[in-house]
């Protein structure tokens, strides 16, 4: 079947009219991308594109991802015109209202034709890249009769433009992962204007540099589109299809500017479209003979899909495949029992150190974590004993050197979390969250499990000053939703915190982890972290202060509270790994540890090397909070401590001035 | 004066004495960098870069900036040896120990030679993008005979790898901004080891196809580095010069791995590299004829400098350059009193539309103001009237389109702000402060003069959906310390905090606007914004309760106090545009707005669309927080607000139960 125009004009004239109609009917969005790939895309999905339409979660399928997510009525106009359950046109009618699946950029959660969740620029051909490298290391692992796929992704100038694309690109290029081909919209407009405004840049000249090959194409002739799309799929490098298109073709006196861009063409262009594009149907109707083409097109993969469906009837692997891609754990009980080995112990480790330690248990147990870091290896300590580095000759490797690239490896997480069949975990000093942190938020929104692994969590990395040291970030990652901050005490919690981030398959999780070495606090219990806060002690004279305190301030609280106790002063001491746990817990639970009296009564107390900010939800107005609200200093870690006050030195006579008054 | 070996290899012999042994007296450090690049460092001071060390503030100086802030050694050396007062050799000796401006990284408000405070990675080069952008305003603008000089940058693979440098560079090349001069030091190391573990790129094509000119040299060829640098400097492109070196060059059982990098080299290696390096001397000894040589090339600039000066003397403009340097601000009044002259209105307009009403009025007066978006300027409203644009050819313009580099917008800021003589502000949404976060806290640790307009500030941004929708943004910015969040509530409030932004020359702000219009609440009172909060409206019934609202939810909280009332419940309003400004009052302003009584008998609510969690701060343990904890959703703005509780109806029944428990 050759491109012809007679064939496919009409079907991608389908998306030009559902697209600026839906548009129009929302009274927002952005009809010019999804015009003006229409060809492309009808092409990339008529003969291109390994789809099945029956069968969203067809492991092997191709993977495609809409970076430009704007341009949204693009990807529901495809998944509804090749025949996906969902969207209904129903849903498209609906494009941009409450309750419709077809929200305003794509999401994956909403949609099972959806991959990933794009909108924030730059992250879909970032996530990618994982989805990319997850692909190459299933192939390596169970072989190309199971996982033998390429992942194809339509990006925009803002996609190229955005620092995220030379991280991800680099990692492409330097892990040559030759099964990935992006389609970039060079239609030369952003929303300012044409893009001469603020670039210059020769873009097939960088893509080459990072070891790329590029390829060309009118992107409105549909024989050119194939021949360069034939290319891509051919080459042996990660591909970009440079694919010259015209924004909003079809919209005749707006086609081509900027305003086309991300506003309603309004009743007369549309009018005026209709008359180009030869479409005189009503709105949301497709005339039969051309969702036909569509839905044949989307039956191309039927075959494909029940061949690779014998495939793994017949493979010795298949249940092993299938349990990855399903995400279900094994291992969990064989884990724990080690680490309860340790509650015998006394080690006084930093929890970046017991991190490594609970990998060197976990990570053979469990195939499907796959580690790294953004060039911090030995700080981050995420490389477990024996655990092979992936790479363009080895693809089995389960262990990712990001280079330093925070942004694009925690979008790569996110790329391969939504692959499916491995749990990516990856390290960073926890200051550069900051670097990554809408990553983060995307794998809380896409209900990822991605584990970040953030070391050197406070002050207490000492000398290397306030550009590394973080006060707010410990707090500024709890706000976000769906979200688990683990920020453990000792080497107990770090293991138990470990074990919590693998079990929640849809929330994702933060590691705040030592530098410096604390000692170990535990010695009983079976995963008190699993309630987020705990007693760790309990007072014995009678109780007037509860102390709540994180990570390496436990330890400084546990000091405080035998200090009171020598002064016959009852003292809980409530280590508190993971506040978005306990807030899941039921009321009686909370308030047995922080029981409803006034603070006259009991105070309580907060200690966190971090802001204070946030700490009144626990400590209520007349508490006290131990923090620090300023940025740090150089100097080593313990004078540190002592100069900003997280000491018993300091905290007691604090806390005895306000039982005092 | 050629680059003689025998004098210029001592001088940099005494870099790598001072570095190595700084590191080991503080146990912790990097010597890698500055011993492998103290060559190329030593040629650029001492026959290319313009300064005086007895003059640090000299307005036309060369800015040196050290992007591989890690290490900092190399910069502390430099400044000690060519004569600035500090650091002094005591500092040094205490680098990296509490009270030594010496600290681990450099930071600009410790020493006056600091042009920037580096060490989160990539971003030194990103702001000496603006420096570069900067000068050339100003020369435009004032001329050559007061602004006429470069900017010269030393930068690692680190700096390159990540993805603000596409950004910067990008940014760099579209302004051609020819007096821009990075130097690379090529030494193909990074933490995780040899810098092929993650990168395969080819750095110079790639800087080329970013407009960029690319030099090589030996690195530890006096004669080649001179060559190179002579040819970067006379080139009329930005230009990279590919410095290849040997990392901790001199230390003969490290140099050239990754060893080297980031640790104390021991006291065996520092005995080895004196024999090496010739260098018998005690640690922080240097030689008198070394150090005479080193003062030699301190002097070089004193008659440039002297020069300058009488040409300022003679310049009509000097007096407006000098202002415009030294931060001051001149139009404050007149703004203030076209302001006061909205009071009489009636306007309903989004607080974007009212920021840039009060660009129209502010940047005519203040000329020093440099706006900008990335490339959401019709979106974010940061263009006044008739602001012409700063492009390659016409640097006196003063508005930038900054692309799509939120990132490399907000670092060049800094770097504008820091160079002096421009105030910069920029504009993207809200959600994408993610994206530039970490230039947002450089520059409040920096000190820097920074404005963020961040529009589309919470879910009344409607149908763009939970990707474009900031649910954690506003409170988790309020954590960052020295930093100002302005989140005003109409026409009047987004005035004054426009004000309040300008005036506050070492703290930078955020402009948190809506999208959609807002009502005028505020008729009268001058300047109500400044205390933070403020009490909008007085309950007329016996006070029960009190509302505390920013931004869009202010006129929620009127309209459910107006309800109240007609139940015969007082209810008072605060408005509270920012928290920090009312963190600063008094006890008895704070008081006076939120009296200290127990939540029985004043029930404080507070009413934000963001995560509720910190507001505790201010409604105490039995308070309401009305917020959203959860990610967004796309549908219009109108029934978003409904859908998650904002409005009068679904607040006032939650308040009356409240009341009766």
């Amino acid at each position: 079947m050759s491109t012809d125009p007679a064939r496919y004009a009409p079907m991608a004239n389908a998306i030009r009219a559902l697209s600026m109609d839906a548009v129009q009917a929302a009274n927002s969005g952005h009809p010019g991308m999804p015009m003006g790939m229409a060809d492309v895309a009808t092409v990339l999905f008529s003969k291109f594109l390994r789809f099945d339409p029956s069968c969203p979660d067809w492991a092997d399928r191709d993977r495609f991802v809409l970076s430009a997510g704007h341009g949204s009525m693009l990807i529901y106009s495809l998944l509804y015109l090749s025949g996906y359950d969902s969207p209904t046109i129903e849903d498209i009618r609906n494009f941009r209202k409450m309750g419709s699946v077809c929200a305003g950029h794509p999401e994956n959660f909403l949609i099972p034709g959806v991959e990933c969740t794009t909108g924030p620029l730059g992250q879909g051909l970032a996530m990618a890249v994982g989805m990319a490298i997850a692909e190459r290391h299933l192939n390596a692992t169970f072989g190309s009769d199971l996982v033998d796929h390429k992942t194809w992704v339509i990006a925009g100038d803002g996609c190229l433009m955005e620092g995220i694309n030379h991280e991800a690109i680099g990692l492409a290029g330097t892990l040559k992962l030759s099964r990935l081909k992006v389609l970039w919209d060079d239609n030369r407009i952003t929303i300012d204007g044409d893009t001469s405004l603020s670039t210059s840049e020769d873009i097939p000249a960088r893509y080459r540099a990072s070891g790329w090959d590029v390829f060309e194409c009118d992107g409105h002739d549909f024989a050119d589109i194939e021949r360069a799309l034939a290319a891509a799929a051919m080459s042996d490098k990660p591909s970009l299809v440079a694919c010259r298109t015209i924004i909003g073709k079809g919209a005749p006196n707006k086609q081509g500017g900027h305003d086309v861009h991300g506003a309603p063409l309004g009743a007369d262009e549309i009018a005026a479209a209709r008359e180009v594009l030869g479409w005189p149907d009503e709105p949301f109707v497709i005339p039969g003979d051309v969702l036909a083409d569509w839905r044949d097109a989307g039956l191309r993969g039927v075959k494909a899909r029940q061949e690779w469906e014998g495939r793994v009837a017949a493979d010795p692997q298949a249940e092993e495949f299938q349990r990855r891609m399903a995400g279900e754990i094994k291992g969990i009980d064989e884990a724990m029992a080690a680490f309860n080995g340790w509650l015998d112990g006394d080690a006084s480790v930093a929890t970046r150190k017991a991190s490594e330690n609970a990998l060197n248990v976990l990570v053979p147990l469990i195939p499907e974590m796959i580690g790294g870091s953004a060039d911090l290896t030995g700080s981050n300590n995420t490389k477990a004993k024996n655990q092979a580095p992936l790479t363009s000759e080895d693809y089995a490797g389960r262990y990712i050197y990001y280079g330093i690239r925070e942004f694009g490896m925690a979008a790569a997480m996110n790329g391969m979390a939504l692959h499916g069949g491995v749990i990516p975990y990856g390290g960073t000093f926890l200051i550069f969250s900051d670097y990554c942190r809408n990553a983060i938020r995307m794998s809380a929104l896409q209900q990822t499990r991605a584990i970040y692994v953030l070391t050197h969590d406070s002050i207490g990395l000492g000398e290397d000053g306030p550009t590394h040291q973080p006060i707010e970030h410990i707090m500024s990652m709890r706000l976000i939703p769906n979200l688990n901050v683990f920020r453990p005490a000792d080497l107990i919690e770090t293991a138990e915190c470990w074990l919590l981030a693998l079990q929640t398959p849809e929330t994702p999780s933060v590691l705040a982890l030592t530098r410096q070495n604390l000692p170990q606090l535990r010695k009983e219990g079976d995963m008190q972290s699993a309630r987020g806060a705990y007693r760790l002690k309990s007072a014995k004279a009678e109780r007037k202060v509860i102390l709540m305190a994180t990570g390496s301030e436990v330890q400084v609280a546990v000091e405080v509270a035998e200090r009171l106790e020598s002064q016959g002063i009852g003292a809980d001491v409530i280590s508190a790994p993971c506040l978005e746990l306990f807030e899941q817990q039921d009321e009686a639970y909370k308030r047995e540890l922080l029981p409803d009296v006034e603070p006259s009564q009991i105070l309580r107390v907060s200690i966190e090397a971090g802001v204070t900010w946030g700490w009144e939800r626990y400590t209520m107005s007349n508490g006290l909070n131990v923090g620090i609200d300023r940025f740090g200093a150089s100097a080593p870690a313990k004078d540190l401590f002592a100069r900003f006050g997280f000491t018993a030195d300091a905290i007691v006579p604090k806390i005895l001035d306000k039982l005092s008054t």
